[in-house]
């Protein structure tokens, strides 16, 4: 916490937009904390509370009212609906038009780029979007959305990344959130636009998050390090997610989360595992061409489970198979939970984006992903 | 090469000044190549030649000759002295007075930190300049030093790492510099200042110089993919060289540097054996203090040879062995050879900076290092 203050007082900042998620989890108190911190600094403020995924009304409304303080600096401490938010308003208290026009998909312009500077302090493991360009906005319902505004520029200015802030977090947050890094970092690891730098970050991620995961979902509050090495895999998912790209899990679970009322980190946790299987399987199927996947997805058993079965095709199902254990283990609820059934995943499958995925995959073996994660 | 026109053509690049080398490689004819692309693109353009490491009477007098031409761009194809001649000049068309005003432990002033942008083009695998904020700059003699010129904004505004350009450098050169990169990668791999994500780098760049050093130095020209891996491996320790800073091998090798005529990466390879036994040696005596250093250097000996002898302090002492067979393998000189004896090993031991080494080392146990290098 010190550090957002060393910062605030380094920038000589005068004034801010505070952000602060409203789960029922106020991880630290930061709500309180923080606030307190800005009067003893004689910042004036003003806070907004973040209340599940962003919405570009939500970023609309907020910046034309935030505007008036013409605050020097963004500050967002929360989840990764919290960082989100702050980073598009950071972007929108530089812009003319409404969000929308510049989201991914949905608008037609070019975000313009410029932006106030913005301080992301994660308190969440999940999303590392305090190392990413992009902040994600989404309309719930039928004709809904989850979409992306994107820009090189949008990358926090700071980021502050204290596992301290994370200890109160609940299972039940900690779970999903370390799945979707972990989904983060394997998609990203496989992915067509992979590097040697983005698996760098991926490696040391993995094999974090493979050490850390289920300490930090078991003993929470009693492990500073397990938070810590959770929050590492986080940020490193973000570095390699923002450089190399995604796969087929976040092709669904964008399109998921626009259409039902399901978090980010359920949906990629529960969808993960069963797309595993059948890349997996569809790698290995492929001979040749698929021996680079078929080698990273065994790369990425191995740090998991910090277990070598001698092969990478076994290496790469035993991978899979620990994913489920965890959605098991984790309760993670299935898609059918949300009122998805067998009928709506083979719309959704027609609709949803590949992304970087390293094999072909067709609408019928999307709805296959899909069905086995009802 | 296409890369660096793609970039000059992005940036609407109209005029630049050009530095290569002028060691008898000339790798893939960069010093004639690249003339002949910056006419075809109409780009004004004045061309320098770097020979050695960089003085601050070079960096001066180029960058009052180069200031008349008002360049948008510098742009250094070649090994560290001429990317580190580059970055000078970059940052002192800048600046109101001469270099030595702001050098680390010569003058009294911090830099500016304007620069006119700066493109590096590496075109050896070693110092990893393409990726760190300082430029090294030498006055060699009697009072001779060797000294950095630091700030954040000096990273380079791109890096275009392209193996190609390293097809032809020879073993003489390849192996001194693949060492440098190796010493830097170790050196920030147990600093003091280490961290999560200078460890991904130090461990990715220590997988790839232990895979490919020896094809880089044997095959040369012959395979891309060495070439590849080490420029990877160099670059990697750029980066973590930058943030976690380095030890007493480079504290030794930039005081010698200053005083006899030895190029950088000859001094590194050539110090960094004897020095790695006996910080190996002294970490194993401090017992549990001591276990994180022999921990990272056991570590550094599995990715450096590939084997894994399954203690860490027998794994670390392999490394230490590993390198002193490169010494002897690729004839690296010793220090007798630039016109040290040992007299003159006890009063450079007296003046050498420790860096973040992760041990103590007294003067004598320095001048142990000298002279086992000698």
């Amino acid at each position: 916490m010190n550090r957002i203050s060393d910062i605030l007082q380094k920038e000589k900042c005068t004034s801010l937009i505070l952000f602060t998620g409203k789960s029922s989890y106020h991880s630290s108190g930061a709500d309180q904390v923080i606030p307190k911190m800005l009067s003893d600094l004689n910042i004036r403020y003003e806070h907004y509370s973040v209340s599940g995924e962003p919405s570009p009304d939500f970023v609309d409304k907020t910046a034309a009212a935030a505007g008036a303080l013409s605050p020097q600096y963004i500050l967002s401490v929360g989840g990764g609906s919290v960082i989100d938010a702050g980073k598009a308003v950071s972007a929108m208290l530089k812009a003319d038009k409404p969000v929308k026009t510049y989201l991914e998909g949905v608008g037609t312009e070019s975000p313009p780029g410029e932006k106030v500077p913005f301080i992301a302090v994660p308190t969440t493991s999940g999303t590392g979007s305090e190392a990413t360009k992009n902040a994600v906005l989404s309309e719930v319902g039928k004709n809904g959305f989850k979409k992306s505004l994107r820009h090189d520029n949008y990358v926090p200015d700071y980021a502050v990344i204290d596992p301290e802030l994370m200890l109160t977090c609940p299972v039940k947050i900690t779970a999903p959130s370390g799945l979707d890094a972990i989904t983060q970092l394997v998609e990203a690891y496989v992915s067509t636009k992979a590097n040697p730098v983005t698996d760098a970050y991926v490696e040391a991620g993995l094999k974090s998050a493979g050490r850390w995961f289920d300490d930090a979902c078991r003993e929470g509050a009693e492990s500073i390090e397990a938070r810590e090495g959770m929050a590492f895999a986080a940020f490193c998912s973000g570095v390699a997610l923002a450089n190399a790209g995604l796969g087929v899990v976040h092709g669904i679970a964008g399109l998921v989360g626009g259409l039902y009322p399901a978090s980010h980190g359920v949906l990629c946790g529960t969808v993960m595992g069963p797309a595993t299987k059948l890349i997996v399987k569809k790698l290995r199927e492929l001979g040749k061409p698929g021996l680079r996947g078929l080698k990273k997805y065994g790369q990425a058993g191995v740090f998991i489970t910090g277990e070598d079965r001698g092969s990478d095709s076994e290496n790469a199902d035993n991978f899979a198979e620990k994913i489920q254990l965890w959605i098991h283990e984790f309760s993670l609820p299935g898609l059918g939970s949300f009122g998805i059934d067998a009928e709506s995943c083979k719309y959704l499958a027609s609709k949803a984006g590949l992304k970087n995925t390293p094999v072909e995959l067709s609408p019928d073996e999307i709805a296959e992903i899909l069905e086995a994660s009802l």
